[in-house]
């Protein structure tokens, strides 16, 4: 998910413009305009790193200097000091507030996102875990970027990205069948294919119309097992990807890993957060 | 917070222009553009609803009909029908992603204010359950706006909003006294003054300079017991209010309530959410 | 490629303003602001229609009543009322121009994109004709619209879209195997991986490193038929999606086509352009 | 038409952000973040080139360090350098296509343009040649730019321009004295009024009821040479300028210029383009 | 000047935008959401209306009844209804500042332009009251509009528009002769040139080179009519118009009208704003 | 009000994209792109210099080097050289106007705003002078900026600032106890309340009510004064600011003031504006 500085740039100030409003009266009114300081950013709590590269891009256009001690997707513990920054106060007093928000959701999605992706490492299955479109509005860039630093599936960007067939789609298309032949029809040769199922019979049907992925949907890990069990038997297993969403949780992670899915798409990876606790400590000069 | 239509319009239709990149594949491929579908929006837990102004507005933009079942601040049970809406399909589907991010998201944070407001208010405490300025990027509004609808305090809503001097404002200027007189004396007659202090006798300072409101940062119920005792022997209790903020938690907001504070905030409102589980079930008519 | 039609008006109502300026004098001088008009758009030549939908969605959206005669993807011969507009004259001689600027040249893509389609169709070859990312800047949406209208693949809307390795990528990565590999590690199980190859031996490295798609970049049509023979020879060709691109003109498709790519791609679908003549007349009511 | 960089910078950082989408993805897998470049763009075939000052900018802004080798209007062979490049691989490689995009479009526009400028000035005819509003919808500024370097007319730029009044202005008001007198009154004294008339009768009464510019719309060569002949009977054609358009073509554009008229309009300048072939070769440092 | 709605309505809306913030609190607090009321503007003081056209554009699009009972341009007396609204409450009160100070800052410049314009035309001379590009930043329109509506000239809209030559240009160029003569040469044939001289010299030297408009730049009025003795004993007057600025104010005005200028342009029609003092005042229903 | 230099780049920005439309065309056609030139803004008349670090941004932004020799809030003689500035001079002479444009307005909004803080400074007066909402429309931040650099107060900054309760409100609620119990009931705890009152008895009832600040709309000097003495007499005006507003003139600010007020605002101060007259003067180097 490389952009441009200049991009990303352009996003992040409009988060600052919204929370200056007319500007900083505070700073405004007890700061001098030429007072410089030194200030760092630190971890009040263990975690993983995301949206650094975002917040350097931010703190250089307003003109601060900073220099990151920690990559995007680095574990870091609490105590650590993540960024230094120099530069006018009243710029950096009037910017913190953005600058923590948006480093502290993103660590706190990277860190959520981790602890999964670790995981499923430990326990030896190389499941990918993935994210949905469930980000908070507006925000599908930094939510998406953050679970890709911690080595999580970004899954569709937007709506103009893979074709997603879902029930809605297949009970206004007639069938299962039906629906996947005509978008295979029509679709882009650029683009995959993937399947929402309810069941096993569904399974079979997605694959056999020429699905590129089938997503279980709030399958247990049970009908997952038929699931599978059934397309090896048909020999359709290799010719697919097998996603499961729903109902899975930190808890039961591995049991559907265990059962043979590619991936596992979680959508509280981003609609549900519990941001990194960070805190801005400024030193005058 | 009442804004004219066009306005809250503007800032969801980007939401939606966002996930749609340059469109709707699957629903392009699959839906024959004059079909027209009822559907229901469906709660999958209990919880209190906020973003149903917002979400109205977003569908009758689009030309949907919809009609709400319940309103903003409204406590609801799993299953509850929250919104009927009827239209056309492609509409339908390649808004509604980004309809129950918004409306989930929102409830989520209405439910968890709700909470906190009505554990006070149960135990009989008149304190006020406020939210910071620790909203996702660019949601101030929908973020601000679902604390409201709980009867939680919205606090600063931006960086031009009240005076609050805090900790590296002081340090820049030398001292609590100077901090506050200097802003007192610049600041607009419209504006309050707040200032963070960290222990019992920067309490007094700051009250004794002038301040509207003392924020109490990271005080133990035991600090703040003492703090305001103090106040009181000095006769200064009466002529401000009282915000205590950090460490504080669902579980000890009672101890803290009991000491006599008239504000408890906490970012974790709006910087920690857990999403209200909504679900959209379409039926072709 | 569906849009909620607020979303469509936004982009539209941008190239008004920029023709408008501050207004449009001579309308303002001579017009009075409570004159009828009806009017029809006319086709001076035959040819292929797109546009139409964003012409009715721009109209409405100023407020005047439009009804089209034609679809999008329709072949209309020279002479062919394409729309009917009934309204204020003021308001339809103000659009008149970026009205027909659409159109006209959305018109003459699909127009362009029809007769290749057509040709391979007649020819009795399913090969795909499909556009690439030359398009005029800041029209992606319109041009690709306009190709898909006429039964053209629309290719990677932008690059967040589909992996594909160019051969500046392998440069700097190395070599095609190991650039493959490293971007399907990576890479989101939803995309696929597509990967520019300029000699034979090359589109064989290509397809064993797990490459989706191969692109023949300027192949000549014997290279072309060496490449697919060796691929069949090796029992590769049915794992991978061909499509050539470079060199290849409405005069040599049909070769290219008989040698058994999949798909045949060409710039200059969108970006030489030849509008389709259309012209508005108005009668006075 | 200068413009300070910081305006040309922002409508062409929104042609980068259509098609960079949430990023670009092949980049951002397979290329390592610290690499540096060099590159140049290269002319695959003749012409003139447009757009370098635009270029520039695009590239400067990004951060990229470029150098180039021509200037706007300058002729160039098959197999010129035209810009060198140094920086960043990663965002080299973003803004590649939108770069290429951008220039070669305009400097197509500029060697159409230049063919007929010369063509006129080779048989010694002052004739100038003149585009119009049929530009492709958002890109007047580049189109018009493309124009000017090669020596053409911008003509009216946009609807706040200079007055031209059309048959449909005509139709409405009632008569060409009457609407010419009526604009006259009401316009600004900055503006020309120039009148679209098609038949030899008409120029006369433009002219005679005060235009400043008479438009000869779709006249033969026949029909210019007599209202000419008939202007001069009448001691009218040095206090007007005469513009001819409609049915020029580069085949006639020669008999058109020798019946004397002032300026000759081609909408095809920037409807119908054909962009020049350049490509970007990249070698790592 | 005319616009459609929709592009006036973006840019009024971007005004109440500016002004609402994150939404008016006091109405929230204290007006309930259905609640209709009827209301009226009434004008405080004499004066001419303008922008009666873009208030009903702002209230129609946020779902406010309204009917103007005067139009713009007209003369009104104190105590006069303007306009009648009927519709929410809470939206009505938002909107009530920004709609009043649109509407009586471009009736305060209508009534100034309409003084001088009437001034003149009391007085028998032709001459017409022109503005310059002295507007108030970001609102060239609606003061350009307001000038319009009185019978003012709107002189250059934008940088655009017609060639002005001023001193910096001249004194870059070299002499008045050289920069009229290149002008000539390279600008389109729809502009029309003017020149500002500081000296009768000038005013010759620039005639004589070609330009169609001179601005005698602070000229006394004695300066006025030696110069236009000049060019008339030179047979030149009438090649020309001619335009003073500067110096020049309500007192003056008719002075320098009866030396014979064409047009007068005065910065402080749009820089030296009265607004004119309106209310709104609101019935229950 | 301190903004990020960011920011406020982008409000000014947006004002010289206005201005410049398609480009400065005689800068274009005269001025050669490398000529580099020094200059300097020169004050016409006395006034005080407000906009100062507007321009410092707007011309740093464009690569003009400026230096200015006054700073915001400074009084200034007639023939102070303000400004120095070096650079290109295309880019200057297109800037120039919308330079001139913001500084005249913004210094003469100064210059107005600090004889008013004189006059009540030299009689001895602590009273406050504010200004209103009655700004420009979208040039709050611009007005407000201008009144606070002279010692103005800038009252409210937009309507989620401060809750003032207006005769309007007070309509719809029933009466003002009744408005300001539930508008403190339901506000935040961060705002205050002021309310507009019409005669003694309604100070009494608002301050009763527990206004924070009551606002005496149109009071006449003596009410004023019997307003006081009832508020003294009851011992409430140590309770409460009071603003006096409507009717007030630089003439008889002194009697206002001399009756106790605490505030003065005035909304002439920024809706009827005499522009500082400034100029720009150019030496090419």
């Amino acid at each position: 998910m490389f952009l441009p500085k200049k991009i990303i740039e352009e996003k992040i100030i409009s988060f600052l413009k919204e929370d200056a409003g007319l500007g900083d009266l505070t700073t405004a009114l007890l700061i001098p305009p030429d007072v410089i300081v030194e200030a760092k950013v630190v971890a009040k709590e263990s975690g993983v790193i995301a949206g650094m590269e975002e917040t350097l891009i931010l703190l250089e256009t307003l003109g601060l200097e900073a220099e990151a001690m920690v990559s995007d997707g680095e574990e870091i513990r609490k105590g650590k000091v993540l960024l230094k920054i120099r530069g006018n106060a009243q710029t950096l007093l009037t910017v913190e507030r953005t600058m923590l928000n948006l480093l502290s959701r993103m660590s706190g999605i990277a860190t959520a996102t981790k602890r999964l992706v670790n995981k499923l490492k430990k326990a030896g299955f190389g499941t990918k875990v993935a994210s949905t479109r469930k980000t908070a509005p507006g925000l599908a860039y930094f939510d998406k970027k953050a679970v890709k630093v911690s080595g999580g599936d970004t899954h569709r960007l937007h709506l103009d990205d893979m074709i997603l067939i879902k029930d809605n789609h297949i009970a206004i298309t007639g069938s299962i069948s039906k629906a996947v032949k005509e978008a295979r029809e029509r679709v882009s040769f650029s683009k995959k294919i993937e399947v929402e199922v309810s069941n096993v019979k569904e399974v079979v049907e997605a694959v056999k119309a020429g699905a590129d992925i089938i997503l279980l949907d709030n399958f247990s890990p049970e009908q997952v097992e038929k699931a599978i069990k059934v397309l090896k038997k048909e020999g359709l297993r290799m010719k697919i990807l097998i996603e499961a969403s729903g109902k899975i949780t930190e808890k039961n992670i591995l049991e559907y890993a265990s059962k043979g899915v590619d991936i596992i798409s979680l959508g509280e990876l981003t609609h549900s957060i519990k941001s990194l606790d960070l805190s801005l400590e400024i030193e005058r000069q």
